[in-house]
């Protein structure tokens, strides 16, 4: 058992953090920080949650963590990049939900508008998606950088080709997202308003989405030495409250067929419990919803010699608290779905 | 003062066609075909319609056509394409909203799974786009085929590239639709069921799409001498009822610029008063609904040396029947945009 | 042709009049004030304008009045009782949408939080509500209180059986309201956000809705020298944007018979074009939805002796701008439907 | 560990019924009857179900129904009043969660439109409400007629009153019920379609919904000597996919203070973990969905003399597959929350 802090714990993502952590057999939630909900009761913002448990302010969370505990940074980006050294110095495993580990230091300042206030921290963050990038001798990494949830989507859909070698070098790769309202976070917005969300489609950040350089670096990993093309990514708000999906649009080369790409899914999730290939039948988001899984698909476009691959998740689920559940158990070696099904 | 009459009248098309035209000049209403909704007085489906007309059977309507009246076709495919040749011997012009005159007789099999049974009044027919492929004396044209509401997005996101000469030519043309439910049509399906439609998105008919061909046809014509690309399109069911976007990406020549692509976007788009560019600003599907209006953007990302254009329409309005009157007002040399403002 | 000015011209209602007055025969928008979008053209928020106006600051507008203009009032209450006296003085007329001046000026503090400003120009209001409650010698009426949308369906709803002495006196009046979130106004609140409204339903104000004491004057207006019961009136908030009906439950006296309920109703709505009576077919928002029309329906249940009567209507028509221009037209003696159909 | 069986389990109740047992500690899932999915693995139509299970054909599983099994009947009424007394003879425990044994015979020809084929079994089936109308000597009780969705807020909302004797006794129980479309069944009709209920609220069943006589009967249980009023009921239909509340407006006696009606609630909610009083805050639906939980609130208008009280559950959860899964646990005497919170 372990005892678990979390940090921006109302926000979406930590809320459903709390959720899953309440049925986790091997976890125990401690600390909840909220500025805004102090000293309102867990309970009355999570239905499943059992216990006494109050949110406290971020400074009486801090102040009460403990060696051996391991903190969920659900804060804005640069909130985590400001607290983790602290957690490492006081002993606790961090993983951080929010994009402020995901990164090399001089890319900051261009994707998420700020200086990193601590490299040397930085450097030790390993990036952990299960599947495809797990982490490395994972019971000595200190600090985790959870993927975004669009960029969870997106190597998943893209990843099984670069391994298997069959992307065409020099095409770029083509990832439209497409994501509900919590994607974008508990902020009161103009644009996040019932009225101007329902019944519309919106673009947005247009060739400049952070995940892009996340996507990137993820998928020149799986690429090896192969070169990786580089990636345009579109982020679309959906009118709906959770779900996102990437189409991913990959030019293969000229010799690929339809059975080699099915097989080069096959093999990356053959053993995933989480994540289900589904071969040429798209997922919809509405099946992930309230899960932790994500569902993949590829269809080969012949006269494009174009796969169409596409993977489903609940944003807050597989993009976010689920997969950070997934990092927590590999960190203390519990079971890998312990919690999430 | 033109007499029209509607086959197909109670759709979602069929509708929106009588609501325009009960504010148009130069139209009057004299038929409305329905076999479900024989008798019922039109008026007690559309608000704004005024007068004692009531749907009748398809029979009854097309037996009282008179020659010099506009037929619009707004039934399935292969409807209208029975239908068409009957019209035209009675002295009709027809627009057919329909698929059924879009393609050459010999990809119907593939493409719309049916044997097309009159290829004599197919090549009579011409496609009518307005803004970038408008009818070629249109006083003497006799059949329209007014385009589909995701070709009409695509080709108007892609176009202007094509014209300029922009695009790489050996390069997929990416195209990622995104719709409304009433783009699927009136049909009580399963899954159009609020509770399957709500809170999720899907891809459907991957790689397969009817449109496909229709949009490679039309781009080759834009092209002109130089070849066009394949087309790779892929649909999206989007939980809201109308609305409709096409997110293109399109590789451009390697030495073309930011400036020289907004040129090629505002020479298509400068005396076009139902198609406006936005420039850079990505157009909201929300913003067309009810209008008979696109509105286009593109931008350019260097990283990749492609273009994410966006086209949004009311898959109703600019996608359907507002396109329709268009083409109406051209064979009967009426204002261009009356009865659509 | 009357010149008209709005005040509050880029809120939901604003934008509706506009909407409406840039199709209507008899009125040219000379002035729209708004703080926040001054020097915004107006043809950019609504699309089917035409022209070069733009949004102004209230103050410009306010000064740019003449004599013989129609202000229309969009602003919160209270900026609209403190803006009245100053338009009468200099020769306007004045259509107030908001409900600053609806009430006795004694009931202003508990239901609208405000001591009414201006007690004189209160007095000189006439209560406008075209089927039941019309203007008296409307062209030498000044100011006129455009009804509230709660309140529009709820006497639409009610009225009938007062007018025909059917309600039993000393059974209070239940009115369940229902609304899409347009009803609350293009306010940032955190609970308007899309996901806290989409896939929930919330009372509101239960009990304590200003349009209460609305309801119950005008009611007693039309029960005459009956005495009318009071109200209890409750507002719900429904995941849809536009739209609104109230559910009114209402006991009749012991005889009353179904026959004499229809009769009741047809009575009251035999010659409105904008009001539609449906029998005991219950009427649906959405079919409302950018109209100015209102549909009621009633049932007697014989089991309770109570009627379940509803009044559907678009709470930004008939609830708002539609109503509006109404009373414009009586106060201008235009035809009762001019820019309305 | 008890052996549990589902009639009509691929239905929404019967799906919820599946996810909440996969979760049972003390049930075991051995049969699951879908003639339209016959054959289908459990597992691909519920997330959380680990296991091998496919549903079988009707005929099938009730063929392997054994003696000490539990059969929760999912199906239409008149198919559960015709399987109970089979079950009953193999030995099995029943409870129905369709309408098929919750009223007298002779009122079923008029609500259900059916005459009971077993009015027998009918005679031993006992209602229950675990909250206020418990089973009586549940180890004894062969078949449960679970509540309606609608009655079960209902009755939630009302009861407390009608127990501390508040209620005034000649005014009708006015009961305004709003319901998600999931409410409505898994049917495939016209008026459940996406474009149909989006953006609209409808009210149906007008004062003839068949839960109406149910709510009375329960009403009248827990008024004891006193007498109950009639109840008039009515449903809406609100664009959201699950989710119902009922908005109960109750005249109280001249006496009654929001002091004791308050305690009335309290009194009956005090050790009732799966409902919750929330005093004079109106609960929100989507606060309960995916919960077993119904939350109630309670407001005097002392204006009318009126309750107005709220009840909110998730329709397929304490409206349906939760509630069923209470009774469960008290036939066989399981903890009372069991596979519940």
């Amino acid at each position: 058992m372990a005892e678990v802090v979390i940090f921006g714990a109302a926000g979406y993502s930590g809320l459903e953090l709390i959720r899953r952590l309440a049925t986790h057999p091997n976890a125990q939630l401690v600390g909840a920080s909220s500025d805004r909900y102090a000293e309102t009761p867990v309970a009355s913002l999570v239905a499943n949650f059992a216990g006494e448990l109050a949110f406290q302010p971020h400074v009486k969370v801090l102040a009460e963590t403990k060696a051996g505990q391991l903190a969920f940074l659900a804060t804005p980006a640069q909130t985590a990049a400001e607290l983790a050294p602290t957690l490492l110095e006081r002993g606790l495993k961090v993983v951080d939900l929010s994009g402020g580990h995901r990164l090399a230091p001089e890319l900051f300042p261009q994707w998420y508008g700020f200086e990193h206030p601590h490299p040397d921290t930085l450097a030790k963050a390993q990036y952990g998606l299960p599947e495809l990038l797990p982490l490395h001798q994972a019971d000595q990494v200190q600090i985790v950088a959870n993927p975004g949830c669009y960029a969870t989507a997106s190597i998943l859909a893209v990843g099984p080709l670069l391994k298997a070698g069959l992307l065409k070098e020099d095409a770029p790769i083509i990832l439209d997202g497409k994501s509900g309202v919590t994607g974008a976070g508990r902020a009161l917005k103009d644009n996040l308003l019932f009225n101007e969300v329902a019944e519309s489609v919106r673009p947005y950040k247009v060739a400049g989405h952070q995940h892009t350089p996340e996507i990137e670096i993820a998928l020149q990993r799986l690429a090896g030495k192969n070169d990786c093309a580089p990636v345009l990514f579109t982020a679309h708000l959906i009118p709906m409250r959770r779900g996102l999906i990437v189409s991913a649009y990959l030019q293969v080369k000229a010799e690929t067929t339809s059975e080699s790409i099915q097989e080069a899914y096959q093999d990356s999730f053959k053993d995933t419990p989480l994540v289900r290939f589904l071969g040429e039948t798209p997922p919809e988001t509405g099946r992930q919803n309230h899960t932790n899984t994500a569902s993949v698909s590829a269809t080969l476009d012949p006269r494009t010699q174009t796969v169409a691959a596409f993977a489903a998740i609940d944003n807050l689920g597989k993009g976010a608290a689920g997969q950070a559940i997934q990092n927590f158990n590999a960190l203390f070696n519990y079971p890998a779905t312990a919690g999430l099904l």
